[in-house]
């Protein structure tokens, strides 16, 4: 089968790989349907994370089920699947605790599983699921093609910018701040609306992206950074700021931008991943008590939460997807994100 | 009057100072019936915050009103007051979002208020009130002596506490760990215990601070510390640590303890003056979805919500002042704490 391998920066190669085989009873099979690029593949693809060895990439799909191990009970062959971005077998203490991402006998895609088997990555036409029974979602029936995008959405991105949400405690009447305007961060915008939030402000410089937060409920938007954001964030919002911010990106800008955001005892949400930094300025969350909340967002048990929602058609988050490419075309799926000329980008095997 | 200045490294002089005098119509002056040491008063004293010139000291007092100027409704002559450990207006949007320690118009005793008038110590005779309608909780009759150490605890280490539980978001059930024995982390553990708290384990490694801890509610005591402390934290709880940690010393060491003692999607509450650091851990926080929240803690309200308690003789925290002195022995006070003979002293004028 083909597959999408990282060899460095700015090297990205669709390749002949070995087709998937079961290796334990709890495996799935499943034939990828879509899948997609993610704001965190730009780290390696940018060189900021270096690549020592050319390695499978990719970890959002939605798909087919083609073969199930014997010790499979809750999904069938030719199920419609949705994978969260990691495996995990949603019965361990953890899990049970909602943190699905620090699963006991979980892993990541494009990695070994614990009994040290390779797992592939998403952007495939086929990938092994360990733990198929904790790991997959299958909905009702086999959607059409026109709610690929919003399901594919749950797999990463929605559930993430729910996360942040969650973890800033938004509520309904919250006034809410959301640093970021990528994929998580609209969908960040669209999960605080859609838990009530009274005012939205999302900070953006991009029209296109704008436009979106819009769409997805912002009430406003500011597009200074720095001081004159913070400044501008405090004048929208009783001259204190928000109850809950809502951090997206990941760098020491952003993360700053977010806690000089928050009013007194307010509370940062953050789920971009921290890309070298930085370390969290205690004194400045202490004096003003500004709360920070977050991490690797567990989304599998948010899809079962939001999943319904999608299939009603009430919540639409596959609206960030502004381009939609054949596998094939992967390396320009990553220069397009790249150079910000995609938002975030589909790929159909 | 006398009152108490700090007059550099382990030097502590009760001097005569001017009385008190009403400012503002909204002032009043109330007459120390008990104040106290608290541990970051140790920080001077210790030389680690350097003291640059003599100013007065103390923050925590109950006392009977004296005066009250002219638009002062919420207290009269004759009342027993406590005082938090700062000054606030209790009605700006700060202090209705209940974060009074960030008062638009408020401060701290022992320094400027916003007129630029100055404000007393509380390790004296008498105290200027600023917003004192604001500021003091009267009780609804004169306490007897007896009751004085549990109402004088609601001025900060009870509240304090109470926040790191709060900000840790303890509630029924919650599987608790404390670090730090002293006032405020005993005061922390009655907080949690308070709050329904299943497991309490208090770090300790002074008996007579460990039997306290029990008598609060702990059901465990950990005394060893480092990879050591979170390994029996571990043992104790499921194998992946606590629902929710209450730091209450704020240290580097005190506070990675924390960290690593939080199970994944664990929150730390923390209410330990950051000491010169740290800064906080992204990625480990990140990685395991731990949250921190707190700060200085809004003890106003807690005022008000506890007090009842204490009136009632239910919640008895004055237990935490093993040693009473009188004013004048001030500095022996202030050695009694540094040598850790004493857990934290009661003065009175």
């Amino acid at each position: 089968m083909k597959a999408t391998l990282i060899h460095g920066e700015r090297d990205i190669r669709l390749e002949d790989v070995p087709n998937p085989v079961l290796h334990a009873e709890t495996d799935a099979i499943v034939r990828v349907v879509a899948a997609c690029v993610c704001g965190s593949d730009l780290w390696p693809y940018r060189g900021i994370s270096p690549t020592t060895e050319p390695h499978r990439i990719g970890h959002e799909f939605v798909g087919i089920v083609e073969e199930v191990g014997s010790a499979v009970a809750n999904v069938n062959v030719g199920d419609f699947v949705i994978a969260p971005f990691y495996f995990c077998d949603n019965t361990c203490i953890n899990c049970r605790n909602g943190v699905s991402t620090s699963c006991l006998n979980g892993g990541w895609w494009g990695s070994d599983d614990r009994d040290g088997k390779f797992v592939d990555g998403a952007q495939g036409e086929r990938v092994r699921v360990p733990l198929a029974d904790g790991t997959l979602v299958a909905t009702p029936e086999v959607p059409d093609d026109a709610q690929v995008p919003h399901l594919l959405a749950l797999a990463d991105v929605m559930g993430t910018g729910h996360h942040a949400a969650v973890s800033a405690g938004v509520i309904k009447g919250s006034t809410v701040v959301v640093v970021g305007d990528g994929a998580v961060g609209l969908c960040a915008v669209l999960a605080a609306h859609r838990l009530g939030a009274s005012r939205i402000v999302a900070m953006s410089r991009h029209a296109d992206r704008q436009a979106i937060a819009r769409e997805f409920g912002a009430t406003d938007i500011v597009s200074e950074r720095g001081d004159d954001g913070v400044a501008k964030v405090k004048e929208l919002l009783d001259g204190i700021g928000a109850d809950c911010v809502l951090e997206c990106v990941g760098t020491k800008e952003s993360m700053d931008q977010a806690i000089r955001s928050a009013r007194p005892g307010g509370m940062v949400g953050y789920v971009g991943v921290p890309a070298g930094g930085p370390e969290l300025p205690i004194r400045t969350l202490f004096s003003n008590n500004v709360g920070v909340r977050g991490g690797v967002a567990p989304v599998r048990g948010y899809v079962e939460e939001l999943l319904p929602e999608v299939l009603a058609g009430t919540l639409a988050p596959g609206r960030v997807f502004d381009l939609d490419l054949p596998l094939s075309d992967v390396a320009e799926a990553y220069a397009a994100m790249d150079e910000r000329r995609a938002t975030k980008v589909l790929l159909r095997p």
